[in-house]
C-alpha cells in the first residue's frame, strides 16, 4: 500500500478469503500500523469467523487496544451473500474449494447514472436543479407543462463495471454463476498442467483451469495469479491458460488495471 | 534475513522480548515459509506464555501442521535466568521493564580455548591427540614423565564476548548488573530529551537514557535502536546519547558488527 501510495486512512473494509497464513498474516500489522498512524474512523473486517479471535488475542497478548472501532462480519462460506452495499456498489461473497472455509468476492456497480446531452438542456433550458433527476432517467417537464422525454435529454451511462476475486480454489465449476459475464475475474493459478495432480491434492487450480472458469463465465479478461514458487518462469502458465481463454493475462506486483479502459 | 543471506534452516532458537506487534507478528510468517521450504528441523521459541497461543491459533484456523517439531520455552519477566547453554554459549533472559511482560537477552560466550604456541609443540614433541587438553589448559607430560607447565605451550585465549539486547524498556537502571561489562550492549532509544515524559509515561527510553546505562554498566559500545518514527534525522538523538556515553551508535536496517573487531 505504501509502495502505491494508497492511503491507509481511506480505507473502510478489509475482506479477507480464508484463514491460511499467506492470505490473513499482515492484517494485524496493518491494523496496528494504522493505529499507531492516529486512526479513529471505523474500519469492517469482514471474513472467516477466526478473524475476531486472531484480533482480539493481539489485543489481550500486547495489553492494548485499537484506538478505532473494529467491526466484524462473519462471511458464510457454504453460500452466496451480500456483504456489502453502498449508493455505487454492491459486493458478495460466494463459496470457494479450499482446505479451509474460503470465499471469493464479488464486486458489482451499480447502474451509472445517465449521461446528460449538454446542448439539449440547454435548448429546453434545463434548471440546475432538474439535471440529477434526469441523470436518474425522469423525464422533464417544463414549465409550460410539456413533457420532454428522457431519452431526448440523455444517453445511457457506461455499462456498470464488475470484478470478481477467487483465491484460493480447486477447480470448482459453481463458481462460474457466481462471476457470470465480470468485466475482470482475478483467479488463482497456483500451478501448471505437469502439477494438475499436486492442483487437486492441495485444493489449488492449474492456469488451464482458471482459464476454463473465465471461458465458461464468459468474463472480458481473466488476471491469473498465486503462481507456486516452484516456476522461474510463467511464460508457459500464462500459454496454457490462452490456450483456453485468450484474455489471460499474468498478475504481477504493483500492475494496476483500470475495468473501463482495459477490459 | 533474506537481503542478509541469512540461512533460514540454520535458525535453531528464535527469542521474543514481549508480545508488541512489532517485536512478534513476523514470527508465523517466518516459521510458515521455513514449513514451505520443507524444514524438518527442530526449532525452540522462547519468550513469554502467549508465544504458543499465537503459534497454535494459527494452526487451528489454518488447519495446517507444521512439518517440524517446535518447541516452546517460556521466559520469567521477574528474575534473571539461564534458558540456553551449549559448549560455547550461555545465554540469560533478565526483566526490562515494559508495559507488558518484557524481558532482555544476554548472551555469554563461555572461555574460549587457549592458543597453542606452534614452536613450542614442535620443541617439546607434543603429539596431535595432546593438543585439545593443552588448549583446555591441561599440562603436558612427557614420555619421559616430565611436566611442563601449561603456560610455556599456550598462550591466554582471547577474551570471551558478550552482547546484551534491551528492548523494549522504559529507564531501569537494575537493568546495569545483567549488562555488566559487556562488550556490545543493544538498549532501545524510542525518544530525546524533549519526550522524555513522553517516553515514561509509555515505558520506552531515551538515548541519554539508554547511554546512562551503558555508562553505568561499563560497556564497550552502545548500540541504539527502536526510534521514535517522529524523528526525520537521528544526529540529535545520537549526540544526545553520546554526550554521557562516546561510545554509542545508531543501528541501522543492515548494520553488521563484528564484536571481536569492532567493540
Amino acid at each position: 500500500m505504501r509502495q502505491e501510495h494508497l492511503k491507509l486512512q481511506s480505507l473502510s473494509h478489509v475482506l479477507i478469503s480464508h484463514m491460511h497464513g499467506d492470505h490473513y498474516l499482515g492484517l494485524v500489522g496493518l491494523l496496528s500500523s494504522m493505529n499507531l498512524l492516529g486512526r479513529t474512523k471505523e474500519i469492517t473486517l469482514i471474513g472467516p469467523e477466526h478473524l475476531e479471535d486472531l484480533v482480539t488475542s493481539h489485543c489481550r497478548y500486547s495489553g492494548s487496544k485499537f484506538q478505532y472501532p473494529i467491526h466484524f462480519q462473519v462471511t458464510d462460506h457454504t453460500k452466496s451473500a451480500l456483504i456489502y452495499e453502498s449508493s455505487h456498489l454492491l459486493v458478495k461473497s460466494f463459496p470457494l474449494m479450499h482446505r479451509v472455509p474460503t470465499t471469493g468476492f464479488h464486486f458489482q456497480e451499480k447502474t451509472r447514472p445517465r449521461k446528460l446531452i449538454k446542448k439539449k438542456l440547454e435548448f429546453f433550458n434545463v434548471p440546475i436543479k432538474q439535471r440529477v433527476p434526469l441523470t436518474m432517467g425522469e423525464d422533464f417537464i417544463t414549465e409550460e407543462g410539456e413533457i420532454i422525454p428522457n431519452e431526448r435529454l440523455t444517453t445511457d451511462p457506461p455499462k456498470p463495471t464488475s470484478y470478481a476475486y477467487c483465491s484460493d480454489t480447486g477447480y470448482f465449476p459453481s463458481v462460474v454463476e457466481h462471476v457470470k459475464g465480470c468485466d475482470l475475474l482475478y483467479h488463482e493459478a497456483t500451478f501448471m498442467d505437469m502439477d494438475a495432480a499436486r492442483a487437486k491434492k492441495t485444493q489449488h487450480s492449474t492456469a488451464r483451469q482458471a482459464a476454463m472458469i473465465a471461458k465458461e463465465a464468459e468474463v472480458d479478461q481473466l488476471l491469473l495469479g498465486h503462481y507456486s514458487a516452484r516456476y522461474r518462469e510463467l511464460d508457459e502458465l500464462l500459454a496454457q491458460a490462452k490456450e483456453v481463454f485468450p484474455q489471460s493475462r499474468l498478475a504481477e506486483e504493483g500492475l494496476v488495471i483500470d475495468i473501463d479502459k482495459d477490459c
